[in-house]
C-alpha cells in the first residue's frame, strides 16, 4: 500500500508551493525533486495567492518567520483552502517564542491543514495554545518512548479530531494519526537529529504525498514518514568512517533520489493502533 | 575560442555582485569560487549601488523576489549601467504570477542587460511582454526541440535584437544568440533538472564569463553554457549506484572546479547558425 | 587544554542564537550540529529578545544585513548582554559599504561583545571606524604574513584592549587576541577560501565554544579557530583527484562532527605571543 503511493508521485509528480524558512530551504527543494516532486519557493503577499494556485499543494514552515512572510502564509493557506489544495504546516519552534506560537496558533485558526507535522513540543505547544518548548529541537523529557507510546497515541488522535488535521509527531518513534487510527512507526536514525532541516525536508516531502494522494490522507502522511525513515537508516549505511553530518544529509536526499515503492513496502516498520 | 574565455575568468577573477533567491544562493556562491570568480551577496537598498560600483559585474535573479528587493534590483541595475558594467538577468519563474512577470519587465525596461538567461517559458513570457508559465520549470510543450530549433533560433535572435541583450535560452538544446548569431548547445544532462538551481547557478556563472571578457559577450555566454552542460555530463560519469541528485548537485559544482579550458575546447557541442 | 574546550562543547552542547546571512546559513547551521552545540536561527524583531534569551550564546552576521534585521541584531545583542551570554559579532564585508560599516560600529558601540572574528580587512575597519575593504575577501595586499605578524599582534592586542572583545583575525595565518596575549594559528589550508562562508561557519563555531567555556573566552576562540583550520587540512587530505570546493564543503564540516579534543591537541599549531 505504501508502495503505491510513493508511485504516485513519481507518476503525477506534483507542484509544491512552500513558504518555508531559509535555513534549509535548498535541501527542501532537492528533496522535493528527489522523490518526484516540483518545488516551487515564494512568500511576498504580492504573488502567494497566484503561486498556491498553479501548484498543486502547499507547505507552511514557520522556521525563519517574520513580519512579511506572516501574512503571506496566511494569505496563501486560505487560497489553498479555496481550491480544496491540500496544506501541510510545520510549526517549527513553536512554544520558543511568543511569535511563534501566535503565528501558529493563527494559521491553525484560520487555515484547515490536511497535515500538521511537528515534534511532540511544538504539537503540544500547538495543542495546548501556548506554552514552552526548547527550541527546535523535541524537548528530551518529552520524546515519545516506549513507555509514553499509548499516551501519545491518544494525545495525537485527540489532536487530529479537535484539528481536522492528520496529526505527524516525529521523533525517536513517529505518530501519525487522523482521529481514529495511528500509525506508529519505528524507521529512521538517531543521527538525522545531527543534520540541520530533516524535519524540515520530511514536511515538504509530505505535502509532495499527500498532493498525489489526495484520498488518502493519513496513509500518504505514514508513507511520508516512513520513506523518510528507510532513507535515514539506507543513507547512514553508505557512510564511511571519516563522513559525518553533512555528507550524511547528501546520503539521505540521495536514498530518497532512489527510493521505490518495493523497497519502501519492505522496509517500512510501522505498526497501527 | 572558449577555452580562452574560461581562462580569461581564472586569471581576472572578477567579483561579482549577486541580488538572488534565497533558495541556491549558497551554490551560487560556490560555483562562482568555482570558476574562479569571487560573489558577493547584498539586497539591500541602503547598499546595492555601492556594492555594485565596487564588483566587476552584477547577476540578477527574480526567484524569491519580495516587496524589500524589487527596488533594490531596479536600483543595481541602474547604477551597473552606468558604470558600464554587465548585467545579467535571470527572470526566473517570469509568468508564473503578475509580480514576477510585472518585475521582469519593469528591470527589462529601466535597465540594460548583457545577458538574459531563462528557460523557453520564462523568455517568451518576457517577449510577449506577458503570458503563463509553468513555474520555474520549462513548459515541456514549450521546449526546444530538434524539430522547433530553427523556430527558436529565429525567436531568440529577435528578442536580442529588440532588447539588445544577448538571450540565453536553456533546456534540452540551449540557445545562445545576439542579433545575427545563435550558438546551439547540446551539451548538458537530462539529470541537471532534478538538482535545483542549476540554472540559477548558470546564470551566476554566465555573469563572471561575460564580466571577464567584456568585448565577447556572445561567445563568453555561450562558453558559460557549454561549460554548464560539460560538467553536468562530466559530473554524471562520476555517479555511483546509490548516488542522487544531492551527490550530482556537489559533482557538478566540483567538475566548475577542476574544468580547464583544453576541456572545455575538447568537449564543448554545439553549431552556429 | 584546547581538547578539553572542545570537549566541553559537546558535553554541553549549548544553544546559539544565530542572526546570520542567507548565503550560508545552512552551513552555518550543520556545523554547529558537528561541533556538538544546536543551532536556532530567528531573526525578526518581534522575536529575537525571547530567542536570545532562550539560548545560551548569540552569533551575530552581518553578511546580507538588511533595514529589517539590523534592529534583531541590536535587539538581540543587547538582551544578551543584560543575560551576561556570551556574543561573537561577525562583520561581514565591513567597509564594502557604509551601510555594512556603520551597522558593524552601531553594533560596536552599543552592544559588547566577547569575540569579534574577521578577515583583516574588515577588522581594520571596525578600528579605524570607517575606511575600505574589498568585499568579503581580505584585501590581499592588507594579508598577515610573516612580516606583517608582529604588526598584526600588537594592533589585535590593541584593539582588543579598546573594545574588551577578544579579536580573531582569520587569514592564511590567524591571530586570537585578547590585550595582553596572542594566539598566532598557522592551521588551515588555502582552499578554505574557495569555499564560500568557511569564515561564517567559524564565527557560527567560535559562539558555540565561548559559550561552553564561559571563564576562558580567549582559549576557547583560540581552539575554535584551531579546529578549524585543523579540520580543513584533515578535509583536505580526503580530496580524491576529483573532488572540488563542493565536496571540501562537505569534508570540512564531517571533519568537525569527528574532531575530538585528543585530535585537535596533536594538530593545533600555535605559537603564543
Amino acid at each position: 500500500m505504501l508502495g503505491e503511493l510513493l508511485d504516485n508521485v513519481r507518476q503525477r509528480h506534483p507542484l509544491i508551493h512552500n513558504i518555508t524558512n531559509y535555513v534549509t530551504v535548498n535541501d527542501c527543494a532537492n528533496i522535493l525533486l528527489a522523490c518526484g516532486a516540483s518545488p516551487i519557493m515564494a512568500d511576498d503577499l504580492g504573488e502567494v495567492e497566484e503561486i498556491t494556485a498553479l501548484c498543486a499543494g502547499l507547505n507552511i514552515n514557520i522556521g525563519t518567520l517574520n513580519a512579511r512572510t506572516i501574512p503571506a502564509m496566511l494569505a496563501a493557506g486560505k487560497k489553498a483552502n479555496q481550491l480544496g489544495h491540500p496544506a501541510v504546516l510545520d510549526p517549527v519552534g513553536a512554544g520558543a517564542s511568543r511569535l511563534r506560537t501566535d503565528t501558529a496558533l493563527r494559521l491553525l485558526d484560520q487555515v484547515r491543514f490536511a497535515v500538521i507535522r511537528g515534534n511532540i513540543s511544538e504539537i503540544k505547544t500547538l495543542a495546548l495554545g501556548g506554552g514552552s518548548t526548547q527550541g527546535v529541537d523535541a524537548d528530551l523529557g518529552d520524546a515519545v518512548t516506549e513507555d509514553s507510546l499509548e499516551e501519545a497515541v491518544r494525545f495525537a488522535k485527540g489532536f487530529a479530531r479537535k484539528t481536522g488535521a492528520v496529526i505527524a509527531i516525529t521523533g525517536a518513534i513517529d505518530i501519525v494519526a487522523d482521529g481514529e487510527r495511528a500509525f506508529c512507526i519505528f524507521n529512521g536514525h538517531p543521527m538525522m537529529s545531527r543534520v540541520t532541516g530533516t524535519g524540515c525536508q520530511l514536511s515538504a516531502m509530505t505535502a509532495a504525498y499527500i498532493t498525489a494522494n489526495p484520498d488518502r490522507l493519513l496513509e500518504a502522511a505514514a508513507a511520508a514518514v516512513c520513506a523518510m525513515g528507510v532513507c535515514g537508516q539506507l543513507a547512514h549505511q553508505r557512510l564511511g568512517e571519516l563522513d559525518g553530518n553533512s555528507t550524511y544529509r547528501n546520503d539521505i536526499i540521495d536514498a530518497v533520489y532512489h527510493l521505490n515503492g518495493e523497497t519502501l513496502e519492505q522496509k517500512a516498520n510501522y505498526q497501527i493502533f
